[in-house]
């Protein structure tokens, strides 16, 4: 089962508000039915709205009445819009709608049908090819795991943030089913707790050892020397290596720093920005106090308290011993190597 | 209104478990409910756990019916262990426990009522010295706070916290009515919100600006440069500086230095144990999985999934700009500045 996928003319997606509760599917008939489950973090997790949004410009090819190649072109970039607009931080998004709205535009195309299969065969492309890239970074990364080891986690970054498989936690899965022994402390992940529905949901389908941490405790296991090594996701990775992810990675990096414990991000190519210099250029989303005082309609707080949700964070490059790529784990200096990764050299 | 008193017979208190939703006052009646509702954590924070400890001895003492001294310490010192066991990292538990033993066992009493009447009046002199300890703490503390300033504390050390007044937040609150325009970012403090439930409801009582941030966040605002001053409480000060207080202090205190932002801990010399050379000695509670799991009734994640709850951590002193006590700021060298302030020196 993948996290989203076409399905008799809709797209189709695990409803990840509803975990751990229950799985649940959701059918979107429209493209701006997918942005809005973007917004709203139906789905979430950078690959996952990367291809999510794919599949969204295929759908609005489909919505489309136009007859004309340059009639569903135009249709096409008002789509385009919509999506790249459900949320401003995760670069995939960006670029999984702009890769189909070149190849409607590049492509040789007889009549407005021709561009509407290529689209749904392209987006098709891009969740299959999301698989193979996260099996790729998982076998780079297992390399780092030794038999025993602890990792902690930030977020969720498994199966259900990309298509399948996942980034961080493919990385986990590649080292459990190399046969290591591993166990993995899961940052809750405040406030949407990621951490604690989705990825220990994941590591118990897995059957993977885990504990979920209050994000208040992560230092202290680092402190114990129980942490061998930090695992986490990324949105948006800049030229220089500074990278967006979920808030409170930043915290996680700078605790690794002070306990000499290595920290590794885990990104796919299309989450790298070769057009930001530095980090400083990612747009930082900020959403409601409500996720933080009610998570999941539990109110923790009278609804008038005051509270601030920045919904990520930038660390910069210099907490990064690497960043594990589909192409190999690229290393400082970033702006060497992840210029080679990019251009899809092997490092 | 005092967290904890004597009130004609029983101990009474706020029960802090049914904040920020309503304000209630629970009447303890022996002492054994009184180490029950320390346990339970429907009274928290240090000094009030010292002054409710305290009138739990004047309350065993009542409870026995010995009609000499020795079958009354007898039962004092029953009693003694049982509160004492109640939670193990902060020091004023026993503290406030040990000062009724002593004054129980070398007073020259005639008769077992005059204990009785010796450990009330003297549980009382606890809970009134907490309030003035506390308020000249907020005043050699708001000696650092800059109008304009934003400040960062974790946990909830206000009134609530100790018998009235507070320590960190004491000082916030002693800011504040010096006129100075203050805002105050609360750690929500997972897994038991007291940032968000206790200390935003103080907040809210006195009319000091806040907002509250998920624990992933503070990392984020100490990064853009909001934050000036970092304020926390403390559970235990051992005699080089190490301190222990509610987990995700270290955390605080690692992210404060990264950024350049002093970070102090507002401690009574009740809080500082000598006795302990380091912060490695002193006990750490682990809470049962429930609280980080289903906080308050709130069902978060399936109660079968697996979660660590250590409830405390250890600020190693090197973090530390400064303790702020009753007898001044103690600067590093601790060993030496502690020494002092316990003594009654004025720094």
């Amino acid at each position: 089962m993948r996290t989203v996928e076409w399905q008799d003319g809709v797209v189709r997606m695990i409803d990840q508000k509803a975990l751990p509760w229950k799985m649940q599917m959701v059918d979107l008939p429209t493209y701006q039915a997918v942005a809005e489950a973007i917004t709203d973090m139906t789905v979430r997790g950078a690959p996952a709205i990367g291809a999510s949004a794919a599949f969204g410009m295929a759908l609005a090819a489909r919505q489309s009445s136009a007859t004309t190649t340059a009639d569903l072109l135009n249709d096409i970039n008002t789509a385009a819009k919509v999506l790249k607009a459900a949320r401003p931080t995760a670069v995939n998004l960006a670029w999984g709608v702009d890769r189909l709205v070149k190849l409607a535009q590049h492509g040789n195309y007889g009549s407005a049908d021709a561009i509407r299969e290529a689209l749904l065969a392209e987006a098709q492309r891009v969740a299959d090819e999301d698989v193979a890239i996260n099996q790729k970074m998982g076998a780079h990364g297992a390399a780092l795991i030794k038999d025993g080891d602890t990792i902690l986690h930030h977020c969720n970054t498994g199966a259900l943030a990309t298509v399948d498989y996942g980034t961080a936690l493919g990385v986990v899965r590649a080292a459990f089913e190399q046969g290591k022994k591993i166990h993995v402390l899961l940052d809750e992940t405040r406030p949407r707790l990621q951490g604690a529905r989705l990825s220990a949901w994941e590591m118990e389908q897995l059957g993977v050892s885990y504990d979920i941490l209050p994000d208040t405790a992560a230092g202290y296991y680092m402190q114990k020397g129980e942490i061998k090594i930090c695992l986490v996701g990324a949105d948006r990775v800049a030229a220089n290596g500074d990278f967006a992810n979920k808030i409170g990675t930043y915290q996680v990096a700078v605790l690794a720093k002070e306990n000499n414990i290595p920290f590794y991000t885990v990104a796919p190519t299309s989450t790298i920005d070769l057009n930001l210099s530095t980090g400083a250029e990612i747009p930082i989303e900020e959403r409601g106090k409500d996720e933080v005082l009610t998570p999941y309609g539990n109110p923790l707080t009278p609804a008038h308290f005051k509270a601030r949700n920045p919904a990520f964070d930038v660390t910069p490059h210099r907490y990064l011993a690497g960043i594990i790529t589909e192409n190999g784990i690229a290393r400082p200096p970033f702006t060497e190597s992840l210029k080679r990764v990019v251009a899809g050299e092997q490092v």
